[in-house]
């Protein structure tokens, strides 16, 4: 396996799988989202750390559609982790010494790398709205805006359990 | 505009817009998610309306993608809507005399018909998840699987002011 085509290598305890031959649907980016965050060292380890104000930058093409958006307090946001392998179905977060399985993480490097941060939408100017609750690199590609319904999106009983008995 | 390629037309009041040249990036589908419901019409308008058991059926090649994944009590489900159109920016909901911004809904028409539900996970057999939160069609495509974590997931205060203070 070659790593040569992204930033990331493989650890030990770490298992990659052989990807499907051919993709099944495609993306539109819809903009990009602009952090403080240029180099991956600089990103909160997760975005409850930081108050910092980013900016999604909606291209105008899709304009009307932000249309309303103005009335939500929160956002989801999904965007593409562009730098992710692929490939890792089992994999040693940094500071954890368990291998674990990509479907019970929030790693970036997933079969379909899309990211989902729910934001606090603080302006809207245009098409560029002001949220805070991001932790990505800057110019991270956009792919969805959806307004957050606390009655379906909101459980706040929810329990990670491998996360909750954690040593480290 | 032919609206022959997909199932939804366009209503009075909608704007569709101009979609890109192209793509900008790829999916896998991961697996397909299994549903009573294999009509539009029966669907659950959303998914608190429905104790159904679904059932995530993933692709065994990310079989152990899986570990961990049965400590976790809720999950986010991202599934691809790919009978969804992709131009409209305004939209028109039934039941809603407004249109609004796509953006600023969580119909499946969308520039990316990907759709997020967060689900509760009841069980785990191998390679199929029994979850209780969707609304999809039968067959729908899996395109990732997340922990929800109530830390950051979690914004029981949330509110979408268009829905909030509609009168139907």
């Amino acid at each position: 396996m070659s790593d040569s085509d992204n930033e990331f290598g493989i650890w030990e305890g770490e298992v990659a799988t052989e990807l499907p031959e051919s993709f099944d649907a495609s993306l539109y980016f819809i903009g990009r989202i602009r952090t403080p965050w240029t180099r991956r060292a600089d990103c909160p380890k997760n975005a409850r750390e930081s108050d910092a104000v980013c900016t999604l930058e909606v291209d105008p093409r899709w304009a009307q559609a932000l249309t309303h958006v103005e009335s939500c307090t929160h956002l989801v946001v999904l965007y593409w982790m562009n730098r992710s392998r692929r490939d890792l179905v089992l994999q040693m977060p940094r500071h954890y010494g368990v291998a674990r399985g990509t479907f019970a993480l929030r790693s970036p490097a997933r079969p379909n790398p899309i990211a989902l941060s729910v934001v606090r939408l603080v302006g809207v100017d245009g098409c560029r709205l002001s949220v805070i609750g991001l932790d990505c690199l800057d110019n991270t590609p956009l792919l969805d805006i959806k307004p957050y319904f606390a009655s379906t999106d909101a459980v706040s009983d929810a329990v990670v359990g491998w996360h909750a008995t954690r040593k480290a």
